[in-house]
């Protein structure tokens, strides 16, 4: 008899394996012999192979057939050994040489040791990416074969999520669920953003840590498991602020984030708040915002294309007499990025399909006054759409008495 | 009578405009028209604007003369006008398009309005970078005249700190020595490394607030001011690890790591420490691993240049007996990035200048055993180097009665 499986918070092998057989289906079809994908975020796709990013360049190359090739620094070759599917692995010494050759004249090596000098090849990048004060030649000045931008290849499978993939939505929501709510538990005057912040991610991390045990697996090297956040006052006019710790007063207007780690997949909570009582103008917006976000929720069909599903909600905006208060499309996809394609905008002509995961956030901006925003994570099923984040939106359960 | 100034924990504005004036005369040798940087990191270095990096693409551009121009996506409008020196904004509605124009169509009409239509641009990256599934055309194709790669201007003077850049980066240190102190206070048999690492950071970070009040200013949403991290056991045979929180065990060797963001600069301390009576063996490569930081301590002298300095370290591994454990070259600089150029490495064969900030960490990684690497920030003085973080590095100190 072999040994029970156990339960694990990660992507299973056969589902790495599926993938890498729909990218090479796909380079058949576009009549190329190989791909190369430099972005972490690809590679982690295609083999669960997870690592840190720096000057120093990574590769995945995936033939027609045969083993899968990867180039990394010396300092991960014991790493990823660790990741079978990736059998022919060069390492190079150091970065920028750590001696004479460059990274990418591996990288050549390693296409000649797959078969794949002189061949056609796609990629992502045309060379390694401008990070850390990396430098160094393109992919095709390297290559003596063809080579051609296929980026979409990964990117479009990452659109639809699988049943392992929602999964580890599902998980991440409920302890960004409780992020959220151990920092909702501790708002109150004069308590610093930032602190307030730390202290409940500290918290649910602790909480996800006991609960998962060692099935649970860091992605990364300062691992935050659960994450929340609040942003105060004036900053919330800002779509995109940065934290401050001045602390929290009565009066201001707040917005939440909360999300989890979970296998390396997101999920995106967001909640306008009051640290007071409303006024009737918060009121009002915050009511105007409830019904932008359900012709959101209301948009989302599969079948429809997402630029559709769009302007059912700038007609919304313009219907609500509020068109001047937007600042920014309804939502982006989501999944082991926090913002990946595709997206919810007049510019997407994609069609939206079952199992697609997308962020519900159409924002009012009041300059002087604040921003109002609630932000849903939402899986598209056969009928609509389902909320995999389900903290309380309506005005009574997020305002704090102060 | 004015204002009188009040001590802030950020870069002046002075300091900005001779950045700026900088790299104008760097164009003008070159005979380049302008630049286009589309790294938030150069954009920060020559404005102090920080900002959130994601699919919606965002540049700087500097003109020989005149003010400096941005895009940005709408949702950043209100917080780019918050600098001055930035005074030609375009905003676009959003990404992909929200609407029909692509925002590099858009950068075309910003690059118009500053009257460099055709003429000769350099830029950090020939179009916005790939990332959160981003996708556009390259900056020369759609400007009429001619670009060239020019990465090197900004990180070349980035390699250089000024006494503002190293007052932030002394303070890093402060901060990230409480940070690891902290962690260091908490580590003991059956303490997931995780939540040691994430205690200690809060703590840190509300005393950070505390102290430095509100004068500190975050450059992120997601904030942690301080930052403590433990790595365990097998793990810190791997120079870049994933973290674990399966607990610490009586016998582990532990890689430590302590940083603190202070006007967007960092710094990094590392320490090898162990939980429980050291064995001969433990003792021995702790012994070797100090002897090679000392060797890189030594080899950093300004007017040498930087492959030799490697050269250095590389012979000490020979003479020592273990040129087989090293996995990676002795340092990296850094800054506003954990890493950034030039690095200590035979490949780089630029010159040590004073101001120059360097981590030093030789690593010795043994299989089956352990990693062993202290690493410490300096700064090249007119005599050799100076340590910013300072705790101790001697095996009595680092080991934890266990």
């Amino acid at each position: 008899m072999g040994e029970t499986p156990v339960v694990a918070w990660e992507i299973g092998r056969d589902e790495y394996e599926a993938r890498v057989g729909r990218v090479r289906q796909i380079l058949r079809e576009r009549e190329l012999d190989g791909l190369v994908l430099f972005h972490s975020v690809r590679l982690t796709y295609l083999t669960g192979f997870f690592h840190q990013r720096t000057e120093r360049p990574m590769a995945l190359v995936v033939p027609l057939d045969g083993p899968l090739g990867a180039l990394v620094p010396r300092l991960e070759r014991e790493h990823v050994a660790a990741y079978p599917a990736i059998a022919r692995v060069r390492d190079y010494p150091e970065y920028p040489t750590g001696g004479t050759k460059h990274p990418m004249a591996h990288l050549r090596d390693l296409l000649t040791d797959l078969g794949l000098g002189g061949k056609r090849l796609g990629y992502d990048n045309d060379g390694y990416h401008d990070i850390n004060s990396y430098d160094g030649p393109a992919l095709s000045a390297i290559h003596d074969g063809p080579t051609a931008p296929a980026r979409d290849i990964v990117d479009d499978l990452r659109t639809v999520k699988s049943e392992a993939e929602l999964r580890l939505m599902r998980a991440s929501a409920t302890w960004g669920n409780l992020a959220h709510r151990l920092m909702h538990d501790r708002l109150a005057p004069g308590r610093s953003e930032i602190e307030v912040s730390l202290e409940a991610s500290l918290e649910a991390s602790r909480m996800l840590l006991a609960a998962l045990g060692p099935t649970y697996r860091a992605t990364g090297f300062v691992a935050q498991p659960a994450t929340a956040v609040v942003q105060a006052g004036a900053n919330t006019a800002l779509p995109h602020p940065l934290s401050r710790g001045g602390g929290l007063r009565r009066g201001d207007v707040l917005v939440t984030f909360g999300d989890a780690d979970v296998g390396g997949y997101h999920t995106e909570l967001e909640r306008t708040m009051l640290l007071g009582e409303p006024t009737p103008a918060f009121v009002r917006h915050f009511e105007l915002m409830l019904q932008l976000q359900q012709a959101g929720f209301d948009a989302l069909r599969p079948g429809r294309r997402l630029a559709d599903a769009e302007a059912d909600v700038a007609r919304a905006f313009r219907d609500l007499g509020v068109a001047d208060l937007q600042r920014h499309h309804t939502g982006h996809g989501l999944g082991l990025e926090g913002h990946e394609a595709p997206f919810i905008d007049l510019g997407d002509e994609r069609v939206i399909r079952e199992g697609m995961v997308f962020s519900v956030e159409p924002g009012l901006y009041v300059p002087g006054l604040a921003g109002f925003r609630h932000s849903d994570t939402v899986v598209v099923t056969a009928g609509g759409v389902e909320r995999l984040t389900y903290y309380p939106r309506d005005l009574d359960n997020l305002v704090v008495p102060a």
